[in-house]
């Protein structure tokens, strides 16, 4: 087995810290739900643990009280719901309960297997009585029967033989954390699902179906065990949760096997909820655990075919890419009502809210590695078009759509505007990565009927926003990705992402009206082709702020007269300045929390001069704090495109290991999926120099030194492309498709079968 | 009596709306407490009233949730408390309660004497079974014994004799109005207060002492009862409330009176709050009523001494004013621990809360009529400059004062940073009224102990604040008074009063060091001759913006460049725009909600050009909602200044009556207390056209053709003048004091007795 696909972290320390941030690091999902990494067999009382099952898209409605109403300002949010607990299993060997707390730990290991896509938890354990068992518990989330979690749990008696009893827990009655002392997560317990029904059905299973209290939505959860040896078995049902006892014989050195089955399903997908879960569940036990299994490893066989990576000459840093795309493929929404959270599945951070992170962070490496999950991602937004019309009606549009900053579904969650509702760029990113994703796939068919209304209507919000003032088109009052420079005017990512939608969008509607393919859209949203000169006149007049003197593009219009921060006064704290600074103190300060102007030079290196972006970065790298997990990724990027060659590995090096080594100290609330799409496109964007343009694909490969080689395959207009960078040449092969041109170094090739191009410096 | 002093309403009205309004335009209130004009005997059940007696100064914190949890976002505020009501008398005649809402009301009238400082409420009223009484209840809030209400019932039995039944409740169960289906006040009950003890004390008083639940506050209040007649008593002590019973007989035609006393002490105040109530109240009863009346009488005859204003030709517009006076005088603080609110202390609008108002719209009465209480005003910003210090420091500022938008007990209470906290320009509306009010009194004494320390520690915080920026001193993200135009750079009016404030800062420090004055400040607050220095570069190079295309100061650096509000669109509504949009919608239009630079003309008239004055006031008047009642009357002050008369005519107009006409629909919720100050303004710094600079007192008097006459008296320097305008001179006598130097239309005279100035036109 390729080392890269095993994550293992071995010994055991019983730490609280330890333990939450292993609970989001061996989570297990598939896109559709996720589960916690917790301990089956719970821990002690007061220890602090987020135990957790979610199912991606399913909320409940939670206030958001505003210290001053105002019109439009929202007062509920959503938020994904823990929704019940199936992991719960302790298990009791002769009267002793089987619980790491106690006793002793002999040995101890957890292993993420990425090939095979489970994961393992393996202990040795001895008992205060000296009795030694071996556990070895497998799980799985599976991506080939999405509802399907399964755990394998299997116990050897190393010097005993005797009697197991195991009670086997499923549980309605859960809740979301909550933590009164960190004000980061929700400060009291919050009541979010009612159990409407609970029993034990005529096949064995244990059914619980919950509502939501305030958002109308249904779950329904099903288990049922297997087990390998003889066993009695009773259950009991309370109000909220239903506990199966299973009591079977031990004896020393025989494994015994008690395979736990769940499946969910829930009422965003499925119109009967219980009847669905039990007829999945059949469904599931008609079949072989091994035949699961094999289902899973076939998927991701065909998952890594398409998406592997690989990196010579750093093992480290080979497996935490493969951690990180094996998250993202776990994360990631597997149909049109979910998304990908900031957070994955993996815990309760930002509470399963969906951010621009997806466009621009997550969709390059669909589009390119996944290409149908990428469209699944895309058609979210599609999905959500009509609450982000209405979102546009509130702020005060009479035409076109502005998204959401935060959702799930598909209403504002952001309870602070200046950085959230403000980062009006959404609708810019939204576009940007249906471009993008229609130039890399070719996908035709998507931008006709769902990417070409969204780009309209996006772009219709633009132009009601924007003022023609001296000769330019300005934008004010928006925020940028710098969240610590909020509600500015005419920032320049923002105005150039709005440049773009506003180009595309017309782009587009010249191009359906060519084909005669743009009547269905003209009946939809009765757009006019005075709309579209608006539209070309915007983007051909938009301000892009450039200073000559520094030959930088100031961030926004009063950035550069902003006072200096005093980075050796204030970085005294740790964690993010925002934890020990007034937000509006921060504003008046040239600092920013991440890559701002720097991101806009990385997706539009056309836009400004070499000259300009090489002293832009140098300006803007100064004064970044990387305090969001999503700024260090780009700077690693652009320094390649610059070629700072040892700044760009430190760049990559940290934000590849950032959720692997907890470096921002808060995995434990769940991975950073945006930072693991970077981490990705530092390769890709990075180091391959990768860019996709209207007028093809460019290149611009190069290598760190650190590295021996490097190999990566990419679909582009449906054909597959394995990429091999070595310290001196870069090769091309294809794979499968039709020949594909590119721009290696600014000259153009066909890649019919292979391409060689000698590295070149810069 | 002169007419002016009545304001009287005749004839009957049940709408809840009529109800509600003259709860507020009756309400009866010394400064320290208040109480709304609700009738004695009630409302029937669901009729909307807002039952409010209230302490100036006495708050309780309730809780004001951020959606999303910041650094120094405050997440409580301190509300201004009903604390009791012993407002309530049921009056039952042979069998039948006296009960405006059935029967039928004969006459009705209500009235304010302001000369006597007493409300009358008076009626015939006819019983259902046709038995007729007239009552006349006159209530007092004492201005010689501020704790004392009286509330004085008498009753008439016109065709009937027979026995009567008072029913005189004093409740501690009392909450402030909330209103679910109203945005602006609290939407759900909040308990307050709650009743440590009641009592029937031995001198027949009833007492309850209540605390509040989070502030740690006390009161007490007591009330005892008189009657005519002679009577049998009985009291009922309840949990929370006391009922007295008074039973006596009625005779045809001869009067019955019941006095009830209320005698209220808080723990801001008092050390024993309910020992001292108690004594109070026997003090209180050791005189006769009428004696009460008189003192009430003595000192609103030296008030109107002080602050007679008469105008002739307008009578409705003279009541107008003097009621506004009249309130501006029960509304204002007795003490350094109070202020005066924005609603005063007639509702729980803006919930109790000080502003800016005060500085701006109110100390320049005071200072000019009635200056002890100007004093105290400016006192309780000396007295919470420990706060304001603590708030400095939550912002970032490591030395130096910011004071809180909106508060009671000295901490920021403003929930909503951007048209709240962002407003610094409080610093220097303080500081300027600290200036204003010392060169109008010449009260060096007070600069020395309280206005220097003020100063100082302010202009600490603007030039922490500020930036050295290509040759200017540059002001960013504050929000300047127009509350529609949010967090911006370099304001006008900010950036004015900033400079101000440390150019004060810097030559009072001057005048201390010369005078060898300065010896305790330092030990306090440790200033040091660098620090006055740099507060000089501040101001001398503080960014004054200026349009030469268009002769106007730019209200901040963006806002010419911002879209133009379309008045013909969007004046659809009714009320504040900010009512039916986003306010971040409105932050992006050239639209403004008030006086914002006008008003920076009207107070630094020198600072510009008269020529920019003229454009900005038509330039900024066009995009002007006045959807705050601050804003027009200083519109109407410029348009003065202007020589638009007609135009300044309208505004004065419509200030000064804004309340008893109700124009901005919202007088239920109290009066507007800054519009008060404002229209008073009208008069002295409009149609007088009288500024103080520090090179003294100027006039630019002028007469509204509407007019025959007006006449008021001022105190400056201590001495006290005359200033009578007719169509065609003004005339200056001195009544009291050394002779005053003063210039008329820019000439300077000293008034040694009398001055008469021929009328200018310009």
């Amino acid at each position: 087995m390729n080392r890269a696909f095993v994550f293992q972290k071995d010994g055991y320390t019983r730490t609280e810290g330890e333990l939450l941030l292993n609970e989001t690091l061996f989570h297990n999902a598939n896109g559709y739900f996720g589960v916690r990494g917790n301990f089956e067999e719970g821990y002690p009382p007061g220890q602090a643990t987020v135990r957790g099952q979610y199912v991606n898209g399913f909320y409940n409605f939670s206030e958001m009280k505003q210290p001053e109403k105002h019109y439009g300002f929202p007062e509920q949010k959503q938020t994904m719901v823990n929704s019940f607990d199936t992991q719960t299993m302790v298990l009791t060997v002769e009267g002793e309960r089987v619980d790491l707390f106690q006793g002793e730990v002999l040995e101890f290991s957890r292993v993420l297997d990425m090939k095979k896509g489970i994961t393992i938890r393996r202990f040795v354990w001895e008992s205060p009585k000296g009795r030694q068992v071996e556990v070895c518990i497998t799980r799985m989330a599976s991506f080939e029967m999405l509802p399907l979690f399964t755990i394998e749990y299997q116990v050897t008696p190393l010097n005993f033989s005797g009697k197991a009893w195991m009670e086997s827990v499923h549980s309605g009655d859960v809740s979301n954390y909550f933590n009164p002392k960190d004000s980061r997560v929700a400060g009291e317990k919050i009541t979010h699902l009612r159990v409407a029904e609970r029993e034990m059905t005529e096949d064995g299973f244990s059914l619980i179906r919950s509502k939501t209290l305030k958002s109308g939505l249904e779950i329904a959860s099903v288990t049922a065990h297997l087990l390998s040896e003889e066993y009695t078995a009773k259950s009991q049902v309370g109000e909220k949760e239903i506990v199966q006892f299973f009591e079977f014989p031990l004896r020393e050195k025989v494994p015994v096997t008690v395979t736990k089955y769940t499946v969910t399903c829930d009422s965003i997908r499925y119109l009967d909820v219980k009847g669905t879960a039990a007829d999945l569940m059949r469904k599931s036990l008609g079949r072989p655990l091994d035949y699961w299994y094999q289902c899973q490893e076939d998927y991701l066989d065909k998952f890594w075919e398409n998406a592997e990576i690989e990196i010579i000459g750093d093992e480290e840093l080979n497996l935490s890419l493969h951690y990180n795309l094996y998250q993202l493929l776990q994360s990631v929404g597997k149909d049109e009502y979910c998304n990908i959270g900031a957070k994955g599945l993996s815990g309760e951070g930002y509470e399963g809210h969906y951010f621009w992170d997806t466009e621009m962070y997550i969709v390059p490496f669909f589009s390119l590695a996944w290409p149908e999950t990428a469209k699944n991602l895309l058609s979210y937004r599609y999905q959500i078009l009509d609450r982000a019309r209405a979102n546009a009606r509130v702020m005060g549009y009479l035409k076109g759509a502005l998204y959401p900053w935060r959702t799930i579904n598909g209403d504002e969650c952001s309870g602070y505007y200046p950085s959230g509702s403000a980062q009006y760029h959404i609708n810019g990113d939204i576009s940007y990565a249906a471009v993008q994703y229609y130039l890399i796939t070719g996908d035709w068919d998507f931008m006709v009927s769902k990417g070409a209304e969204i780009l309209l209507e996006t772009a219709r919000m633009w132009y009601d926003l924007g003022n023609f003032y001296q000769g330019s088109f300005q934008l004010h009052d928006l925020t940028g990705p710098d969240e610590y420079s909020c509600v500015v005017n005419n920032n320049y990512y923002t105005n150039l992402t709005a440049k773009h939608n506003l180009e595309w969008a017309a782009k587009i509607y010249r191009r359906l009206k060519a084909q005669g393919q743009l009547e269905d859209l003209e009946r939809r949203i009765g757009i006019e082709e005075e709309e579209i000169l608006g539209f070309e006149e915007a983007a051909e007049k938009m301000l892009l702020l450039y200073d000559e003197v520094l030959d930088i593009n100031p961030q926004d219009d009063s950035f550069l007269s902003k006072k200096e921060w005093d980075f050796s006064q204030e970085a005294k704290g740790n964690g993010p300045i925002m934890q020990w600074n007034h937000l509006y103190r921060l504003y008046r300060y040239q600092v920013c929390k991440q890559a701002d102007t720097v991101l806009a030079h990385m997706i539009f290196e056309d836009a400004q001069k070499v000259s300009t972006m090489k002293n832009s970065f140098d300006y803007y790298e100064k004064r970044t704090t990387h305090d969001s997990s999503l700024s260090r990724c780009i700077f690693g990027i652009m320094a390649s495109k610059l070629g700072e060659k040892k700044k760009a590995y430190e760049y990559f090096d940290f934000s590849s290991k950032l959720d692997i080594l907890n470096s921002q100290h808060n995995t434990k609330d769940g991975i950073h999926t945006a930072n693991m799409g970077g981490t990705y496109m530092g390769i890709v964007y990075g180091f391959l120099g990768f860019r996709v343009k209207e007028t093809g694909f460019y290149f611009m490969p190069s290598l760190p030194e650190q590295w021996e080689r490097c190999r990566l395959r990419l679909q582009l207009l449906g054909s597959r492309l394995e990429i091999t960078v070595t310290g001196t040449e870069c090769m091309f092969r294809l794979i499968e498709g039709t020949p594909v041109r590119l721009f290696v170094y600014g000259r153009e090739y066909e890649v019919e079968k292979e391409l060689t191009v000698p590295l070149e410096e810069w």
